[in-house]
């Protein structure tokens, strides 16, 4: 085009060139753009016939252009483009006029230059775009974001760490170090010893036995014992499961199940891993339902002994922690028999390897071999077959055999005490869920890491950007990075309302430490899937450790209870729990008042709230307080309406339970979200610092409004919000990611994960 | 209590005994209860004073009562319950004071009765579940829930394999052998070498070279391989991977970027496995930009070379199969520079290792190490430093130098080029979803198994229920189930749409193979999630083969495309068709039509129907055609007027795309979406067989409803149903995957994944 003949006769012809610069370089002509061109084209009265023609020629697909020439064109128009900034190709063509015309960009008609902009208009090249086409240096306001924290991350660090910053800080020395390794995974064997040896290092700062009794060389300090759980899995996760199955089920077990005999012989030993032990709970046919155990200890009063057996091949223990290699002891669960009368299920101290690590008679132990994770604990299958204990094995804190052989408990119930056990042992409901937040913590702090430096795509013409930047990798790492910070509030409330626990209020901690387990892990892997897509190819490789922070976790959704028989569980609870609450009603007065209540508040709702959209009102503590407990209320009592429906209406109780499982989960999750933004915001309050205080009120916000949209479906369906207001929820949490992005970094540095834990190349700083 | 002088004295005490037990021995008494029982005896006056008082003693929950005592309790009960069916305690009651009391029952007045009554519904014992609490052999009709197929699994096996039948039995004779092990896991070079040895096998058995041209070794069949792919997915996934480097991306990238002497040269040899080579596209700093790649090809025309080379160390090739150890060659993508101008990215055969399996010269390659999961294919990281290559290894299909060493190509544009040549791989984008598809099905035929075996909980005095029957787990996999055949008939739809591609429609089939790329694996990802969860710590076992799907296929997201990135490009691509569809507007009256035409069709829309919530209605055809249309086509309009807006409200058009990012991925979903469906139902008209028809239209009916319930926010927004239509669509989901559980084991039999395939302990029959 531009040697042409018809260009050095006509330089008027250059008005057409980014025209047809950017048809060639970045279209396919369709029939379309070619007859509006021609349309133009016919239209200008000006252009002679052969130049008409020549024009039109350059509008045929097949027409072989030389890419060389192409790009003669592209230098010719960026050089153009250097003389101003022009925003549309129309203004960008007068120019090339001028330049090469000699002032016959003069001759140029207000007309034509109305058409050619209707031109460009109808082919779609709109507005500004045009301006970056030949230029470079293009900036955007999506480019322009970077980490720049408005607060002091060492300040929402201390807010944190709280009354444990000390141990907190004393544990990190430890794993911290550069010498603190993690384990080499690939070989199992090599693995599982490299973990144990991990664990006696812990045992020999005095970890192992921080929540025991101080004549037993422990500190007495049960709070201390979760923090130690929570910083740990900073570091291997296979080192903390191993870490708690040793002192925290094995240990605890002869603590809070045994007495003063058991804990003056063992506890010393557990505390400094002299006996590697185990909790044998689990069977292979019986997971989640416990109370179904078959493994039998009979009881014989002449010997005074207990015989230890499993009855059946697929009644035998499971998954069982230090079974495979190390366990030297066991805590085993089982039925107790005296005189063919089942006492139901009871814990017993059985020895199953000796010193040498051999095996002992009667006992078969098969390991589970290679796991998907966690590798470095070494889960194994225990058979026992008639092994014989004497009498005082058995852990006797709720039940014991007396002088005659009979059996005695102060719970009359062979039900209520075994689930009284099972409560002393609900810190492992508090201590995975701690766990599991730290995983996650690491994930994103490495995910947010990385995206706040990898470059990718970019406005055409500029710099390629962060892809922080971009809303859908904010959506992606923002609203989860805010749900752990409310995690952690809650989860330190937990702690304490666990440490304070009183017989009146054990039920109720219990279903909140199931339900906080469930919610917490669940959160957990989504977040770890979400950090692995967001980083791409780099989160697959094992140097960048998210790999190992997911597949150790994955089991957490399932140990110590699988989440959904967990949140079926709180929601059982909470039924009761709104049975006692009014106590003056019976069950269905009190399910009559509340679906009553229900609908009343219901067509009491302000019919300018469930419309209101302005951003005041999004971001009010108030507001999202009273959408979390509207929920949490209507959910909790249509669940009992339906349930009385049900059952009223012939229905067997078990059958409308099961008919109800999905709504059941939906009450322990409302219930869940309620106390994580009750503890959220409380924190919120309570926070001096306002640089600290802003960014949590942020990040409390985030959480609220995610999780609201999150559940749009329902709140649409309630009548409780109306479409105007969810859509003005999902922009505003779109705003808040996009407002954090600065503050992302600095967030995940406030969570102070020594460098040597995260161990991701792709996270690592320049020193 | 029994053993007491009060019964002796006074039978009719016999009365509260059920009553008493039951608080006993299931309840914690709490004072609501005390109080209930207390005001009962207060109000029956044929109590004496101290029959009041013993009767009141057993409300103190410090009682001691023997554990024995409360068992013999139990089996008193029991003999009575065997008496007759006593549906609540009162009745139970009366036939003990009938047994005990000598013709007393016959002085129990009606007063007395209706007020135990009351009692017992005061405290929440309610109807029927009494009945079970003395007793054995309580049936459910959760417990009846069982396997029994309504249709025959091979019929519909011969449907889902169509004409690729017999192509299918060949692969599954070869990969279902017992003699194709799976490689070992834990030892990388031990596997990679495992996983080289099978890909071995499959090229002797002629299946590498199945898409070539018959000269040179071939079948001339790209239909073929796909199959190949889909089968070969069943085993070992770092074999198909290896598989898919070798011969689809080498491959293919010779054959379809190449001209005939590439094909002469390398074709039969790459088909045989006996030039093992990469795919050089990926670098390091541009994963998903890969238009930004910045290695150069620079042209030598007086020596008639190009000279490779790598610009700076993070603009190496990365992630790139067969790098690490047993790559002899690689296509690299690379900028052609000719004379100092830039010619855009173009493609080159280099040699990277002589056949000992040395680096060659100016050849640097790092192993990228353990990754999560394929730990079978060897990736690793090239970088070229000044590699000579002669001339005639430019794959010159689309672009060549010409005899005068000037840049030659039928396309001109070097951007249009790069995604013609991209374009013509768009086979990856089909080969991926159809092996992730197969993980799947894989993943969902071990975890239905399982959990049609499985017992797990029960009703009181039942048996334990397998966990398939719970709704809640029919929720978590029966979905899937039908997705995973919705799918199944998307893919075979893209398949011959790309196998009958024309120009015309090139564009749409590449976002059409985009989409289903990241709507099938992000699919796989979630199901092997929900699969691994539903079978517990049994689905942690590397034994169950659930690690290594889920690990395997989790890069799948990632790779040929991130599906974030690529469901953006479908939407561009669908807001692009929208303009060529009405193609006498331009784009913003498109926009403007649209956005009327969506007014329009909401305000018309039927006040009864967005309430309809009659099961005809909601299992309609029509009607879930309608709503996926619907959402597609609004989805759609109003992206394209919230891009129009921004744009005309001055925002850069960069800017303005990253804000809607999250939009344009729910426009690339929707579209996706609507042609599964389409698929999926057109396949249930065209089925014959009576009984396979009926329970694809079931699949097809849950995979509609189940889509448009995780889609009810949206829905609800639109104002185009409302809540009592959303929450039916909701039952009717339980409903219908309550009806598909007996057919589940059969839809997953009908797969027919060869069994030592399959390899998972849980998941093995009893033959």
């Amino acid at each position: 085009m531009i040697d042409s003949e018809q260009l050095e006769a006509n330089p008027k012809l250059y008005l057409f060139l980014p025209l047809y610069y950017t048809l060639w370089a970045d279209f396919i002509l369709t029939s379309t753009e070619i007859k509006t061109m021609e349309e133009l084209i016919g239209e200008l009265e000006w252009l002679k016939e052969e130049e008409k023609q020549y024009l039109k020629s350059y509008l045929d697909p097949n027409k072989k252009i030389n890419p060389k020439e192409l790009k003669k064109w592209e230098s010719i128009i960026s050089e153009a483009q250097k003389e101003g900034q022009h925003k549309n190709l129309t203004s960008l063509g007068k120019e090339l006029v001028k330049i090469h015309g000699n002032g016959q960009s003069e001759d140029l008609s207000e007309d034509t230059i109305n058409k050619l902009r209707e031109t460009e208009a109808k082919l779609g090249l709109v507005h500004n775009e045009v301006n970056y086409i030949f230029q470079q240096g293009h900036r955007t306001i999506t480019g322009e974001q970077k980490a720049e924290p408005l607060f002091d991350p060492k300040k929402l660090t201390a807010l944190l760490d709280g009354s444990q910053a000390d141990l907190i800080k004393k544990v990190k020395d430890i794993i911290g170090d550069e010498s603190f390794k993690y384990p080499d995974t690939g070989d199992v064997a090599r693995q599982r010893e490299q973990v144990l040896q991990l664990c006696k290092i812990l045992a020999k700062e005095g970890l192992g036995s921080w929540a025991f009794p101080k004549e037993y060389g422990g500190k007495d300090d049960m709070r201390g014992y979760f923090t130690i759980m929570e910083t740990l899995s900073y570091h291997d996760l296979s080192m903390v499961i191993k870490f708690g199955v040793q002192f925290g089920l094995w240990g605890m077990s002869v603590f809070f199940l045994g007495t003063e005999k058991h804990h003056q012989k063992y506890l010393k030993a557990i505390g400094t891993l002299q006996i590697p032990g185990c909790f044998a709970m689990t069977e292979t046919n019986h997971g989640s339902n416990v109370k179904g155990l078959e493994t039998t200890a009979t009881y014989n009063h002449q010997k005074q002994t207990i015989t230890i057996n499993t009855p059946h091949i697929l009644a035998c223990k499971e998954y069982i922690g230090n079974a495979a290699v190390h366990g030297q002891m066991a805590t085993v669960f089982a039925k107790l028999i005296i005189d063919g009368t089942d006492y139901g299920v009871n814990t017993f101290v059985v020895p199953i390897r000796n010193e040498k690590g051999e095996t002992l008679e009667g006992v078969t132990i098969e390991d589970n071999g290679k796991k998907m994770g966690l590798n470095g604990v070494d889960n194994g299958k225990i058979w026992f077959n008639q092994v014989v204990i004497p009498k005082e094995n058995m852990l006797d804190k709720y039940a014991s055999i007396n002088e005659k052989g009979e059996f005695e408990s102060p719970i009359t119930s062979d039900n209520k005490r075994f689930f009284t056990m099972l409560g002393t042992l609900v810190g492992g409901r508090i201590g995975i869920p701690r766990s599991a937040l730290s995983a996650a913590k690491s994930g994103l702090t490495i995910a947010i890491r990385h995206s706040d430096k990898r470059r990718q795509f970019g406005p055409k013409g500029g710099e390629e950007v962060p892809i922080l930047n971009y809303r859908m990798h904010q959506r992606r790492l923002l609203p989860p990075l805010a749900t752990a910070y409310g995690l952690h509030f809650a989860l330190q409330y937990l702690t304490e309302r666990f440490l304070n626990r009183s017989k009146e209020d054990a039920q109720e901690i219990e279903a909140l430490a199931a339900g906080l387990k469930a919610y917490t892990t669940w959160f957990t892997t989504a977040t770890l899937q979400e950090c692995r897509e967001a980083v791409g190819g780099k989160g697959y490789l094992a140097e960048n450790r998210i790999p190992d922070l997911k597949n150790d976790t994955e089991i957490y959704t399932t140990f110590e209870g699988d989440n959904t028989v967990l949140m079926q569980l709180v929601a059982k609870n909470r039924l009761s729990e709104f049975r006692q609450e009014f106590n003056e009603m019976d069950f269905f007065t009190v399910v009559n008042y509340l679906a009553d209540r229900a609908k009343t508040s219901l067509t009491e709702k302000n019919p300018i709230i469930v419309r209101k959209t302005d951003d005041e009102h999004l971001l009010d503590f108030e507001f999202h307080k009273s959408a979390f407990e509207y929920r949490e209320e209507a959910i909790l009592s249509s669940a009992a309406q339906r349930l009385k429906k049900l059952i009223e209406g012939g229905m067997d109780t078990f059958d409308a339970t099961n008919v109800s499982g999905h709504h059941l989960v939906n009450v322990g999750k409302a219930y869940i979200e309620r106390i994580v933004l009750e503890q959220f915001q409380q924190q919120v309050e309570t926070t001096d610092d306002e640089p600290v205080k802003n960014i949590l009120r942020k990040l409390a916000q985030l959480f609220a409004l995610f999780t609201i949209e999150r559940n749009r479906g329902w709140y649409l369906e309630q009548g409780y919000m109306e479409g105007v207001k969810t859509k003005s929820i999902r922009k505003m949490v779109n705003q808040l990611s996009w407002e954090l992005r600065q503050d992302a970094v600095a967030l995940t540095d406030a969570f102070d994960i020594p460098e040597n834990c995260l161990a991701a190349e792709i996270a690592k700083r320049v020193s």
